[in-house]
């Protein structure tokens, strides 16, 4: 049970670590939108992540409760380069298991953050192998990337500062947040946003933005059930994981509503945020924006939150 | 004579029409050059870009004293925008002469803010010319891009800004700025900060970055006469003017140096910001890091400040 005495102590737990993002406002987009949107600027978190805050507070805790030798996890993405330097700040030894399809910039992170590489073939099967391997050889104790209290723990903190920087939590003299958006791929972010938001700012909705190419979440929020994706084909490399039971738990217990975009419409969005905004956001950042653009009548003239995940793309790849 | 009193009531004058931006720092970058760097970043300005300031304190006044019916001006940059952000401003029509070889893009920024666009041969005696005739036709007063004192005395607000913001000035408990870097092309910038910083915070020296394919001032600043380069072949486009006589005698007396950097060294610098610190700036704005890079024995261990210029990059034509 993740409360807000939970939240409250990761955050102090995080603190020392992680930079305290800025919120960004925009003028011309808020125009196109015909809404007031604030967004919580994560791609200038440490490693360019919200994932460096789950990461930092699971990590934190594995050390201070010797739970184990080292530390493990399997990602291509952001969550192999938040463990990595987390295990760097606690001083343990970091094994992290990547598919050999993983790019290389992305290995190089992880290496330079001190950590070990360990290649195995592209399939799920394969990367739980491959954590198995590590923990009976090295002793190591496994982060999941969402599947954890204490990760989703971590990723609420974001929410929390938006609602604290801002202010706009109802109890001061503005109009609180009429809703706040994340973007939602294993649903840890989406689930520590929405339990900080239930908590600290009740009156706001929390709706979820997914890629039309990845809509496992959307399914499991209208069946109850963690299903399965119809197919997976989506630039927002950050979001083709599925639910969890605790994560989908969370998700229905307290978001409102899931909406999905295209990779048009998330392209777009990314592009305008690049060229209005002049910040560098991921593709799979871009999601919660193209929603809020794709349903201008459902969001018109309101307040809203949006967390900017990351900003960890591939120059030499872009879309544009 | 631009005093601190100048450049104080410009502040004044333009502070509800722009932004007071960020100034931003970087860990990674920070070890890379050996130093202690502070970006002001004048890429998040009104239009993208520093010019907001200069045209805006000169057309402010232009309004105020009814100078003309109209404001004109030549440029196939940022000054082009910011011009026509400020006629709007203060309701006065803007004829803005372009080359017909500016990117279309440029064009419709300007439109966007409501100017007229003149296209013109893209020489300077074309551009001049057409800024005569819009003259006798119209009424309209010229807005130099640099050889004016209001214009420079708005440029140097930013660093102005990113003074006091720091508190970097000497007079605190914190060790002053050592350096303040600026690139230079016609000069209204770097005359602009090395007034501000002469006045602000006297030790600190100040000193400019240039393409060496558009390596004018430095021969200027050798000379103490207005030259012109060897040759223009660079990609840092916002740099390839000459300084005028009025921007060559302020950097004579208070600018230390202007070193010259290549434009591979410009674009890795360029892409060092967007990777590590996730944010958009153009070639121009990355000079003055390259030169720091670049000559990292004259940064080792100083508190450096470096004004970002502007993030106009079509992201259709990177570099990288």
């Amino acid at each position: 049970m993740i409360t807000l005495d939970t939240i409250q102590t990761a955050h102090d737990r995080i603190r020392p670590y992680i930079h305290r993002t800025a919120v960004l406002t925009n003028q011309t987009i808020n125009d196109r939108a015909g809404a007031e949107l604030f967004f919580k600027c994560e791609n200038f978190q440490k490693i360019g992540a919200f994932k460096a805050r789950g990461g930092l507070n699971a990590v934190l805790q594995v050390a201070r409760n010797k739970e184990g030798a080292a530390i493990t996890t399997h990602s291509s993405g952001n969550h192999a380069q938040a463990v990595a330097f987390a295990a760097r700040q606690v001083g343990l030894p970091a094994y992290i298991v990547m598919p050999r399809t993983a790019p290389k910039v992305k290995k190089e992170a992880v290496l330079g953050y001190g950590a070990d590489v360990i290649e195995c073939e592209p399939t799920l099967d394969a990367r739980e192998a491959g954590v198995r391997d590590v923990m009976q050889r090295t002793g190591a104790v496994l982060v999941h990337p969402f599947d954890d209290d204490r990760v989703i723990a971590g990723q609420a903190t974001a929410a929390k500062e938006l609602i604290e920087d801002t202010g706009l939590d109802g109890l001061g003299q503005d109009h609180p947040f009429d809703v706040i958006l994340a973007p939602v791929g294993g649903g840890g972010l989406l689930s520590g946003t929405a339990l900080a938001t239930h908590y600290l700012s009740p009156t706001t909705r929390v709706i979820a933005g997914e890629p039309e190419g990845a809509a496992d979440a959307v399914l499991s929020f209208r069946s109850g059930q963690v299903e399965k994706a119809p197919y997976i084909n989506t630039i927002a490399d950050g979001l083709m994981t599925s639910l969890s039971e605790r994560t989908l738990a969370i998700i229905q217990a307290h978001v409102t509503d899931i909406l999905t975009v295209s990779d048009a419409e998330i392209i777009d969005a990314m592009r305008l945020v690049w060229e209005r905004m002049k910040i560098i956001i991921e593709p799979s950042c871009a999601v919660p924006l193209a929603v809020v653009l794709k349903h201008k009548e459902q969001f018109a003239g309101q307040k809203i939150g949006i967390i900017l995940t990351g900003g960890n793309v591939d120059l030499g790849k872009l879309p544009f």
